[in-house]
């Protein structure tokens, strides 16, 4: 079985919380599996993923690209799991238990995607960033890159919090 | 093989465009069909669609509530088909192969998504309104409902037309 | 001194917390003064205001357009009043002093406005309704109209409530 | 009187079109002259402004904050300011004059703000880049900073360019 890799050395999450974080995202949010979301990185505000191009997630035919709703879906679950990382980053005194616990209350208010370039190419990768996480409500800031590292979409999320 | 139901009788628009734009739609354009979109009426400047409940596009395991993903790339897929009944609304003089040509330069700009509701049950419908389409930009307003017809989510989406 | 119109006599709300409302919305709010924004009516969960057009309000200078800031501040201030109304009306039982303390707390999220057409004319017209209000969040959903009653621009807004 | 400090020593621009636009965007744009927003910068992609607290400009008048619509019309005039620039830039074999006609048809499309902590402090500065201009729409992410250069807000625009 291969390693896993989730869980970088220089993380500030321990690998219990890491691993069950990356479960829950990548296997268990069934509709993450459907859009292929691996997780990258995660770190106290931010978080990265990536994704395959497969024939499901194709958009306009002729062209071979990637449909708007695959970039809107992810950045938003983007959005998302850099607010569990914020939120597991302010709570490290917890168990990976407790913090898990924490995520059942969180939700999407609202999304703006906005859509620069076609999505092209064989693989693309999503980033997030909180840029406040307050008591009640975080705001997030996304980006979807090609496999050239060219910004493809860019995005903006509120996210109820607690 | 059971009768096509996408050409209701009063439809402003031709079987031939009607039976092609939701072959394109439902069909072609592949990740339409991983949400499961199924046209069920088309006007000079308004859509919708309904879909089912699976388990593929769930995002809250515990709570079985559709992936606000699937929310956001349906609303994004049906602001995208209300532009397409407008423009075909307006050129109903020509072929439907011509007007179907025009579709090639739809593109989102933007979108937003406002999750109001859990979306729990076991199907959807969503409807997109055009609100202004001018030569090189249509502005549509989107809403997402569940099967006893509360509204679950809304949004506004941007598209380049020409 | 010319009688208060601020007070419809259908209105759900007692006068004193229609006239507070009116006062604190028209005139403490110091730049909704510089909008010159009027509350027409108040609702359980809607509320409408009208502006005059003014030199100072004027963005295209050629074309003596409204600036497109007038209009989204315009729809920021009015999915903030509806949501005030709203809370209002969740809290008939309460004193105007104790509801209005209520809104202390109430700030924007984020906003998003688009633009249809030109606002051109002597005078304007905002609406906005409350989609849901929850106890954290309030979503809203607001229009803005010519003298013509032609729908010049629309937007979202999602609230803090507590 | 003072000299300009409107064109930058380093700026790419000449100084005929960087004063006419300044001009333009400062005095000619009314509602731009309400905000007293100045220009700070231009370049090819992005640009900055600044602006003064005044009691107007106040939202929330128990706790001397900017109001939100003041936010979002300068972010909105910010978003437009970079796109003028990248026009400028794109042509700068043209004339000045002939530069300026090219933005007789700039308009917002849509716009989003987020609205992340209260707007304090005597002064502030917004600044906006363009994430992508293409011959029809033009794409731009803003950001408003207070005194000490905290994020008060950000934003992204879509913008008709011709």
């Amino acid at each position: 079985m291969p390693p896993m890799n989730h869980a970088p050395v220089n993380s500030i999450f321990d690998t219990e919380f890491t691993e069950r974080l990356c479960e829950m995202f990548e296997r268990q949010i069934c509709f993450n599996q459907v859009l292929g979301l691996q997780i990258e990185s995660l770190a106290a505000d931010a978080a990265s993923a990536c994704l395959q191009m497969r024939p499901e997630l194709i958009g306009h035919f002729t062209h071979q690209r990637l449909h708007g709703g695959v970039i809107s879906a992810t950045l938003d679950a983007m959005g998302g799991l850099a607010v569990m990382a914020a939120i597991g980053a302010r709570h490290l005194d917890e168990s990976a238990e407790a913090r898990l616990q924490r995520f059942g209350k969180l939700g999407t208010i609202d999304l703006r995607i906005d859509y620069l370039r076609p999505g092209n190419g064989p693989a693309f990768r999503a980033t997030a960033q909180v840029l406040r996480l307050g008591s009640r409500v975080a705001s997030t800031r996304m980006e979807f890159f090609d496999a050239q590292d060219r910004l493809i979409s860019c995005g903006a999320g509120a996210y109820i919090v607690s």
